[in-house]
């Protein structure tokens, strides 16, 4: 039975892996051509330095064991297998864990890098790298395991009663809400907001590209709410698989609608936030749910989307290039009070709850996020000159064009910037 | 025992689920640049609604339980897990089942909706997106459980002996002859039969698309043909990735000298379309056939696909962007007749009852996909507008383009139609 | 137990299979526009003459299984699940396997394919289609599985005490020698060095297929070495993950700095190579190693790849456009190598028996392609001519477009090798 858990729990972090795909072609299909480079470069850097920034500090601060309960804040120092976390079979099966210590680390460092990857999608198309990469670094070494902390690793949300079963507080709405910090911070792109007051639509690149990142994200979801089981518990798992799947669909669906009322088109970018919408809506409370309640609360999910892409967009004047204050942020808070309203803990002590729990998550990691980009504004700039948002990031950071054709006999080379070069 | 088979039927979920990821790029892939979004719309839409519908209606239609032996239709209504199937692991387990009700859903619910996209590739470029909707809302909601009904709902042709594994008929000759009905009242694609009789090849816009859909449908069918084992049986399933990989494998090379015999060209499309139709073909028996037998059945499914695809497309002058009716209808009927003809279940009565089967399956969806897209023609009408189809309906739909280039400074814009914008 | 065991094998031979499309989507991402269809076409069709060629002929080769202990070459002969391996799991469980032989073929069979997928990137662009199809039949029927007969067979190397887990030589350095001798034969693209001797970057034509490859590699990499502790033994799976992971981790961040370093720039395609450089490198001890030494091990893996590129490139000038001979063959060397210097086995004389290994893979393997590309080019040519290098393979070969554009009503065409059509 150990073993079946453990094998479940690994497989599922495979999948929250391929979730790091989904973000990184969802990220550049909605990016312009001359951006593509600098979303897969950042994405690519973003899981490498989340895994080797949880193994040597995150993963002890967020799970630091014994002694901490009710607490803020856990302990700094590497990861230790001996302590902690048992790496080893029979010592985790005797002391009634359900997986290895491996296991438990590799699971929660993809959770890890996960969140840091949410904001590189709405800060895309004027942040500069080395800075984007400090912040990821910071936010994953501290920011994430401290209130990740507060409710996995037994503190003080945990204590008072708060429930998020697989983050669409702890992970979601924490980075949606750094990502909301950054783009207050770095402003919008340069000829989206038009002196006139109008507000000029900057059209993703490539949709197949984001079609294929928000499919890879649902079959991500799989192990990143059925991972967090935490075992192969028939009932448990079978039901998050069910919850999951409706709640995307429902927020498809109702993204379709909304969509048509509100634009009087069918819209492709918002179908798929939808499902996104509907997944992170679901994931506070997946375990908790009926099939009825689940399609609901996607539903809702669904509803919420294009309400407030359009609020952020065209109210605020915050440019989030991919919606992911959004998707994230906003479905992410659905998610957390909907365990108040639908399903087996509702009530309005749990709402009041979860109502503090998310704002308290939200509000930090808006504030710390807020914090190391200010430093870092101040330090050496967070946002590339106006030339180089001009001719893109690919060629400025990376010198380097995301798509290039032939170099031999043609009439025609297409450079990142869509400018053709007649020979 | 119970959990481990539970975790595998739930694993093979997320795999049938990323088929519809393969479906989506596939025909992605095969269609005009101009239709693209169009195509992952549909293929959104379809995943979504059919997991809706088929919690609503569909399931109860196909697995009625008891008192519906032998019969033609099974119970309508809305899901019920504390009936029919056992949502509980202690009960379902007492009840002698190898996974729970949830599980059992859920996995049901990923095949059905496969079903419909099968349509959605044949009829691309010029239905319109409303019609083709309600026809896969009442095509999963109805005519699909009903056929499935017949044979996996313990129906008529279950009781008269007929064999079909995982879904040659079931899934894929329904979907094949629906489209098939689909193509003969929509009418061929503008400029695809020229008025002098000569056929215009209308090639696909993508062929890393197209070539990505076809290795993620492969790796889906691990989950489509070995969770069909219904369990993580070592014999079973052991045996069905053995015979599915043999099959397809086998596909892909007989397409491959086939394509160059009739073509005198190493056509990527026909070694793609091949390795689908060696999976189709091995589907009705791939628990029952050896090394060798799955080898030949694939062969013979890879020498099958560009003789049907040039038999509709010259012979019969019906137009099917994805080749939909030969890989899935065509190939869906070789598999299982190959059920009567290989393996442990030959024999010539087999033969005639697996003839009699995919032929009542053929014909219903045939007619069920005829009747319900005959009476949509009537009320709304199913095809785009000249104008439209010329423009595309991504613009026409949806008002969006697939790609995008550069908003800014550059001197070429490219619109969908391919139209280059000289500023 | 066994059906645990069994399933996790099964679970990992379709991670394995994914990495084909992860080798697809890199290569075709690594070359021009004018030559993906044919990259595409044979990765398609390596993967179905792969699994058909073991089949036949390499999985006896490899496994002779009793009496060719310290032997240098196996049994020739089709498969036969009754002999050698037991396909009855009952039976197999009786004789202490871990999984069924059905199992066991096909977990090895995708292995065997990935071998001669590596080939192909390095030879892209210039090589015949036919000639390469004949070596990679020849190659995955024979050559892989004499020299992983030498190990994994209980061969002469493994009565050594050579150690490599899941393939850091007898995978990946046997694959990378292949493409050396391949590269050398073929000689370089036609304008990479140009006669003033300066070298000429020739650009992959789509960063983000390459991306998708690496995140897919990655992805099945989970199976590839989780899979290769041939058992779901928690211990050994878990740390396997970690330590597979940490090293993708550290070779990404190596990269980052050794490319800035020497580039002056944050090179996208340094930073994929180094991720797959450190799986390459982890593979051999896997299970052996800590978190800290598989970082380390990634670290070193991520420093050699931008090192061995440019040597190979700009020293030697030999023209490998995705450089598969560095990230597969020195790094596959580097791994194999760190099983004598870090973890459980570190030690002067299993270091010098692991360089043995290594060597003695990596030259059967140059010499036998050697000897099969030169028989090819004697009898057949294996470059296409300068008409069709220039045109593009896509053209040539397949007499198909990787992309085009609308075929009605535009003002531009692309063809293949970029040229645009006004018409």
């Amino acid at each position: 039975m150990f073993t079946v858990n453990n094998l479940w729990v690994l497989i599922a972090t495979a999948l929250v892996f391929i979730m790091h795909l989904g973000f990184a072609t969802l990220e550049a299909g909605f990016v312009q051509r001359k951006n593509v480079v600098n979303i897969l470069f950042k994405n690519s850097m973003i899981i490498s330095i989340g895994l080797l920034t949880y193994y040597f500090i995150g993963y002890n601060l967020m799970y630091p064991g014994e002694g901490y309960e009710g607490g803020f804040i856990g302990a700094f120092g590497p990861m230790d297998w001996a302590a902690g976390a048992t790496a080893d079979y029979a010592a985790a099966a005797e002391a009634g864990a359900t997986y290895t210590g491996y296991t438990d680390f590799i699971f929660q460092a993809m959770f890890a890098a996960t969140c840091a990857t949410i904001v590189s999608g709405a800060v895309a198309e004027r942040i500069k790298l080395v800075p984007f990469l400090i912040f990821a670094t910071l936010f994953v070494a501290i920011s994430y395991p401290i209130t990740g902390m507060w409710k996995w690793g037994g503190g003080w949300l945990d204590a008072m009663g708060f429930y998020d079963f697989a983050g669409s507080t702890l992970v979601h709405a924490a980075g949606g809400f750094a990502a909301l910090a950054a783009i207050i911070l770095l402003g919008s792109r340069r000829g989206k907001y038009r002196p006139d007051g109008s507000v000029s639509a900057i059209p993703g690149h490539s949709m197949p590209l984001a079609a294929i990142g928000v499919f890879l994200l649902w079959f991500g979801w799989f192990g990143f709410n059925g991972g967090s089981v935490l075992s192969a518990d028939p009932n448990g798992v079978s039901l998050v698989f069910v919850t999951t799947s409706l709640a995307a669909a429902a927020g498809g669906v109702a993204a379709f609608f909304m969509g048509y009322i509100m634009f009087k088109t069918y819209d492709l970018s918002m179908v798929l936030n939808g499902i996104l919408g509907g997944l992170v809506g679901i994931t506070a409370g997946a375990d908790l749910m009926s099939g009825g309640e689940s399609i609901l609360i996607g539903l809702i999910a669904g509803i919420i989307i294009p309400l407030s892409i359009v609020f952020f967009d065209k109210t605020l004047r915050l440019d989030d290039p991919v919606g992911a204050t959004s998707v994230h942020g906003m479905c992410g808070i659905w998610g957390t009070l909907a365990v108040g309203i639908f399903g087996a803990s509702a009530g309005i002590d749990q709402l009041i709850t979860q109502l503090i729990g998310t704002l308290a998550v939200g509000i930090f990691s808006f504030a710390t996020s807020f914090a190391i980009f200010s430093a870092l504004k101040a330090i050496m700039g967070i946002r590339v000159d106006e030339e180089e948002e001009i001719r893109g990031l690919d060629l400025g950071e990376h010198d380097m064009h995301a798509y290039t054709l032939a170099k031999e006999d043609g009439v025609f080379q297409l450079t990142d910037s869509g400018s053709s070069v007649v020979r």
